[in-house]
């Protein structure tokens, strides 16, 4: 399993409408092969600012199952348009964790 | 329950290291009150990059709990060393999750 981590800096003002189409979009990656599970946490230090996390069972699953489906066209046409700048997306894989 | 995420630059050729000192070094979060969870990722893209991610009760269990208390002072004495630029921490809450 590896995990994608994606910073997510949203512009000022349209955070309530980000969340309202991460809701609707949460649907497509759910939908994904592949896909493991997903979180969306808002920072408590600065309120434009999410940190997405999406567990795959591989990379390639995010890679290419997902970022070349016709799925992504929809997710990218639902939340796009809210980042400045545009984020960077990594993947990991776990060291140690605790449970 | 709050996360508190810290995106950590390992400086290259030390990364063994701060692994095994991580892995002593976990022990002391565990034991720490409000703490509940956590998780060190290492970067596919780039190994010298990882992240760490700790769940605690409240933020004041991370913020003052833990970051004045005798034990911190070990923590950072393990770990800090590896880090270049030293890290910005931030802190989460959830605004969706799957499961």
């Amino acid at each position: 399993m590896i995990l994608e981590v994606a910073m997510l800096n949203v512009k000022p003002g349209t955070q309530e409408q980000f969340e309202v189409n991460f809701g609707e979009a949460q649907s497509i990656i759910e939908s994904m092969h592949g896909y493991v599970s997903h979180q969306l946490q808002r920072c408590i230090e600065d309120a434009s600012r999410y940190i997405l996390f999406v567990n795959w069972q591989t990379l390639e699953d995010h890679t290419v199952g997902f970022r070349e489906s016709k799925e992504y066209d929809l997710w990218r046409s639902l939340l796009h348009e809210f980042y400045d700048p545009f984020p960077e997306v990594l993947h990991y894989q776990s060291v140690y964790q605790n449970p």
